[in-house]
């Protein structure tokens, strides 16, 4: 597979394993590292692309599960992909749907060829496999496509893991040939009903293996032979404790190779994403800052605000007076508490567009941070300023 | 009282009583004739003030009921006033409280005092008076001020018509003596707890007396006789047919005074907004375009548009062709049908933002044609297109 995308490290922490660098796509750069809001069904919750683009996201992530079953991906296809039927014109990751059937769908049956699962909206039967996968990605025609995998349960056998990571290695296999032959041969697209929209689309295979050290090496291994654009770190996040999660990232990360950008899938919290980019991650995507945002749940530099608290009931100050947001720059914590309490639409928007300005600004100062040889200052400074909390 | 707006005609249309013109206030100019958004709970329901302003709103709506309740009026007054709590430097009009009152609560007791009720939200008692509704709305320091008083509801007898335009009649005069010794004496905001944000308050009263045409006339020059900056039509738009309606309008509006603002409250469709230009009015406010967004239902240059219906799945156009508005400039109905069927925030957003649009730049469209001599044109030609009805 020749190269779809372009990593250059334009920096990198002498203290730590952080680095800084940028992706090429065909949707323009990606600065690393990144956070990916999350855009489920086309559309991070609450927010205009406008808005998107006014905090800085450089990438989003699209659902290819959710796309798939509403409006389903050929209608997408048809419209252009999902670039054109959302309207946001800068990179778009795809996950490959293999966790979201793991995870929201009952009744599934799973065979060397795939899964087969009914839809949590309407019961309907359909069956996702490498290969169903990598057409739906492809008919969305986003500029980063992840491998079909299995999302191996927490917690798992070693065997089990052992299993699953295989299975997970074979389907990668496919995976990448599926995208080969689509691209390479018309015939093929055309027998899946889909036109090729963006010809250069990167794939990314998924690292698996639960907590066992080893086996992460094993699956990385099996990963690097085949070879993809990028590798991720799957199957963290669900349910292990931090230790383990951060036994894994610092055992594995180092290891991923260091020319391609380092993923580390539905990660986290700020603290989180902090702690992994010094163990070299350049990727993130959390669904964190948009769902909480709609619980009331606001992120600031002296820790977690809930706005639900009445002591804003009054308080003219921004949701975080260090933050320079459209939302900070121009609204209250009584105004936005008032809105959350009165079940305001408007109150999940400015919440939310708080949420993710606080944590690309965040991404935006440890990119800032890792060439000026301050990393750790930042780390250090930023943690201890989170970990005051406000409530 | 002195004038506390400058109401100034800039130009009117021959053929119509239309006329065109604007309105001063400390907060800025309104264009007039002109749409107010309705913002309830301090906010026009799912969009920012940043949207609101990006759309051409000169002035929006507050409605006192709603925000005494919550957050409360001596919250919000301690913060500055209504504008700075939701950070809005255009003009506000407040209503009354009166119309929520008779329309969203229970066990009412009626008075020459006042109305006492339960809160639609917690069932707590209360207790709304001419004096009471000044006081919030002085809190609040909206540009201008409406007069508490009894929306005649519908029908109602000529007897009962007749006992509620001269209880609204000496509700008039009490809440223009209660706004007088606000403004000239400090003890008596001091008093009740309020500090005066906004001196220039302009007052407003209402015209009642159901479908009774001698009725109209007779509260009308009650009004004049009292005095105030601006006069509105109360009591219409609340059941009766839309011949009645026109019945008031065509024969009240013109006997407005005419060097004063006249606004016609909770009116309407956009054929009703035409009309009612077409008679002489200024000011206009409504829910329609807002809750009708949240339902699907999106205005357009060829008729009304329900997004629900699947003709829309893949149609790659704007709402509407014709327009240029933020949502139409960039998103396909396609987009905006796929939000609104996958319950997504931002279906509400953009197709209130499109809605509002609509309104407001179709008044800018009535402005622009009453002084060049063409509104009856484009009022042939506006009506006719929305008589298309695309569904």
């Amino acid at each position: 597979m020749a190269d779809n995308i372009l990593f250059e490290k334009t920096g990198s922490d002498d203290a730590t394993q952080a680095r800084c660098g940028g992706i090429t796509t065909a949707h323009g750069y990606i600065d690393t590292p990144a956070f990916m809001p999350v855009g489920t069904q086309g559309t991070v919750k609450a927010l205009t692309q406008e808005m998107l683009e006014g905090a800085g996201a450089s990438i989003i992530l699209g659902n290819t599960y959710h796309l798939y079953l509403r409006p389903g991906h050929l209608p997408i296809n048809r419209l252009g992909g999902l670039h054109r039927f959302i309207s946001w014109d800068r990179p778009i990751l795809t996950d490959s749907g293999g966790f979201q059937v793991f995870s929201l769908t009952s009744l599934r049956k799973m065979s060397e060829a795939g899964v087969e699962f009914h839809s949590h909206i309407d019961g309907s039967t359909h069956f996702l496999s490498p290969e169903t996968s990598i057409d739906i990605q492809t008919a969305l025609g986003s500029d980063i496509v992840m491998v079909f995998d299995e999302c191996t349960p927490f917690p798992a056998s070693r065997d089990d893991s052992l299993k699953s990571l295989e299975l997970t290695e074979r389907w990668a296999r496919r995976s990448k040939q599926r995208l080969c032959d689509l691209k390479s041969e018309p015939e093929i697209a055309q027998a899946a009903g889909i036109s090729v929209v963006n010809p250069v689309q990167a794939l990314f295979g998924i690292n698996q293996g639960s907590t066992y050290l080893d086996l992460r090496e094993r699956s990385l291994a099996g990963l690097v032979d085949i070879g993809f654009d990028g590798y991720a770190i799957g199957g963290l996040s669900v349910g292990e404790d931090k230790n383990a999660m951060f036994e894994v990232v610092s055992h594995i990360g180092p290891r991923m190779p260091g020319d391609r950008p380092r993923y580390l899938m539905g990660v986290g919290t700020p603290e989180d994403i902090i702690e992994a980019v010094a163990l070299g991650i350049d990727m993130f995507d959390c669904v964190m800052p948009t769902r909480n945002a709609r619980n009331g749940q606001l992120f600031t530099r002296r820790g977690k605000l809930n706005i639900k608290n009445s002591r804003y009931k009054e308080d003219s100050q921004p949701i975080d007076e260090d933050c320079r947001c459209a939302v900070c720059s121009r609204y209250s914590r009584a105004y936005v508490r008032h809105l959350y309490m009165s079940g305001e639409i408007l109150g999940s928007v400015l919440s939310t567009l708080h949420n993710i300005s606080f944590y690309l600004d965040m991404m935006g100062m440890m990119r800032q941070a890792i060439p000026l040889g301050t990393f750790n200052e930042f780390r250090n400074s930023f943690l201890s300023g989170l970990a005051r909390g406000q409530d």
